[in-house]
């Protein structure tokens, strides 16, 4: 736990659970930092695709993987260590995650490379299929925190579903969950989230138009917990991961267990999802809309600013 | 596919699945439709309760069984002929539900023709029971929107509950689930519905209360996706069919399935409701409140503007 | 059920199911009740804790356990007679509880006698645990609903969430779930009801925060049916009630059991949470906690009107 490490280092030790290292920085901004509970340091961590600074029993991760925050096989690479080495720190008790862009939080899945990033996921869940390291951090005792600015469509949806609790910018933040345009099934649990916590109707809705939703919208059907003011966001989260730092460690793993029990889908459906996910993913027609969307701009920054509107446009 | 037929030909070839009766049309409003994906000719079928246009992929069916459209044996009748023969075009995608008459969508059953709708619920779905006709509404493959203007009550409730997707004017529509006032549980899904829409909460204060419920509250409560103006609404519909419409079939039954095998309860808990509302129907005491409320002018159309006021006022 | 009964006398035939001791009143503001359904008389039962008034089939029991209504062995015996009572009552249909307290309506159990108050459950549910008395009186053939104004935090929440319907005073009402600041479980069928209503990332949020939620919150949450204006919610709610005890028994009845069967926990679950609570209760973190609250004035009336703030300034 105690000297900073480079992404080198990180990837040597992958695996290792032991080896934390999320390790103390003493200088620059994080010497700053209020202390808490435990006294700890501030400390930071170095990934290649996520900015990570620790202030007492939280950990805040931004993420950072440039031009779009595309979920490929290096963010995959880096939210398994970061998952490991958290889980692996026993003063550790929530995780916040955050984006570096205001723009993009998670755009969805690189689709160009899905066998490389689900097989990351397989490093720590040993199957690949990023469904399955979704519920392994909902099933985890840590506590997890998503805030959202700007767009979380697919699997950027499906995994701040798999957070704990979803809070969001009014002004920025866009939700969608619209794998059927291209003909797949959601493949990362969003049917298995969307539909208990917003109901049949609502998450057919979301599923079927795959529209982008604004997030007063996202928290009227329930995809979020709340939407504030983006100028409030962040004091709000923050404030709210320290106060939970500061409960037993035990009472919170029970409580996440007892609602999991009830809320959390069993494996076997997300493992289903997954592989419904793959099926469509080869479909030829929905492989000749997603040639379509390339011809748009898909998997661009500036063409997804409107993603709902280059789908709608595809014949 | 081709030529436009007459109620009495629909009536011949009932129950003959793949001779499909939505016929097109060459002349009149019909003509001037926008052309879509699929270039299809703008069609139209005739049923005696039903009006029937359709728009490529999309099929408009507005309910028309003046003068309140009770949910008979006319109208349950032509329900199983429009689903039979919408199921058996592979070209139509998504079924849009929506009312001729501004002040009813579905008023709720005859009640002195119980029998006699049900018999015809059984040429599709095998057993007596609407409740059995609407889940399988729910479980095809056909995507289903209700666009809801006026009164849905009792069965009209648990007709758009069926669909996947509930959309309503915030000006007129009004929803209530009012059996328990006649002595009977909701025989058509209402109870496995609302319970999972809205929580047990909201959902025993609906049914039990019997009263009416306009569609902001509707809204907060989930009985509908939304509510929206009622200039606004045909227009925001009609654009979400058409965009679903355009998507991979595959993908769209997939996620339907998907859902289902969260929310949609199961057959027999249908057939269960089905069988109580029987029960209920004939209980001494529901059939007193009955005559009672017939008095009041139950089953008329200027009675029922306010129904919640009749069920109020009876001792 | 005709005449009124001391104290004395209830505690004496305690027990005994069939001896209703609601009896009626004869004289004062009881006589100038609105007569309804049944003619019956305005009565009025006498409780150490618990003010009852009867209109026809409707019970108005408000809670008044000075200084803060707190959940002890008295309030848990009286509850029981009650729902005794009232269930061997069959005239009675809904049971409408209120706080005589205008701050509290139920602050939470007392801390210092979890095993006298837990005894007083146990001769109802035959086991020493509120959850299990909890979810008897959501099994009920009785309608109940929560009228609340004022604080229900913990065993407070879970006896509202234990009710039918819940509305609450705008401007007062203040709902918190906060045992996992203490190192425990919400124990009193908590876990389940509001994981149910709100969904997993709510009711994370709710239980792993133990922050205060108003009641517009708590509404948009689920967690209540409706947030009302303070001076129209004691008429919305005896209207309501009364609405309700117009219809017959028998469909309220399967009503609720229709509901019971998908929307209410096992009895295990609730068992489960019970002893999960008595486990945490126990434990040094929990208990090291639960002294330091103390100090602060936790059990006491002002302490608590900021409960929230209390328990986030602990260490």
């Amino acid at each position: 736990m105690a000297t900073a490490r480079s992404t080198e280092d990180i990837d040597r030790q992958r695996g290792s659970l032991g080896a934390a290292a999320i390790g103390t920085v003493g200088s620059g901004s994080a010497s700053t930092l209020p202390s808490h509970v435990n006294a700890a340091p501030a400390v930071v961590a170095v990934f290649e695709t996520l900015k990570v600074r620790r202030e007492s029993a939280v950990l805040f991760a931004d993420i950072a993987a440039p031009p779009m925050n595309l979920l490929g096989p290096a963010l995959v690479r880096d939210l398994v260590s970061l998952i490991q080495q958290a889980e692996a720190d026993s003063d550790l008790k929530v995780l916040v995650f955050r984006s570096a862009d205001p723009d993009y939080f998670i755009s969805h899945v690189d689709v160009n490379k899905i066998k490389e990033y689900r097989q990351e996921a397989a490093k720590l869940v040993g199957e690949a299929s990023i469904a399955l390291l979704f519920r392994h951090l909902s099933a985890s005792r840590l506590v997890t925190i998503a805030q959202i600015e700007g767009r979380v469509r697919a699997a950027g949806s499906e995994f701040v579903l798999a957070c704990d609790m979803r809070f969001a910018a009014r002004e920025t933040a866009i939700f969608a969950q619209p794998e059927p345009a291209f003909g797949a099934v959601p493949g990362g649990g969003g049917v298995q989230h969307l539909t208990r916590l917003m109901g049949r109707g609502r998450a057919l809705e979301v599923m079927l138009s795959a529209q982008d939703y604004n997030a007063d919208l996202a928290e009227r059907y329930g995809w979020i917990n709340r939407a504030l003011p983006a100028d409030a966001l962040g004091e709000f989260v923050s404030s709210l991961a320290h106060r939970i730092a500061k409960f037993p460690a035990g009472s919170l793993a029970a409580v996440k267990d007892r609602v999991n029990a009830i809320a959390l889908a069993p494996v076997e459906d997300f493992r289903r999802d997954s592989d419904l996910f793959g099926e469509g993913a080869r479909n030829p027609e929905g492989q000749s809309r997603l040639q379509a969307a390339f011809k748009r701009g898909f998997q661009t920054r500036d063409a997804e600013m409107d993603l709902a509107g280059l789908l709608g446009a595809l014949d």
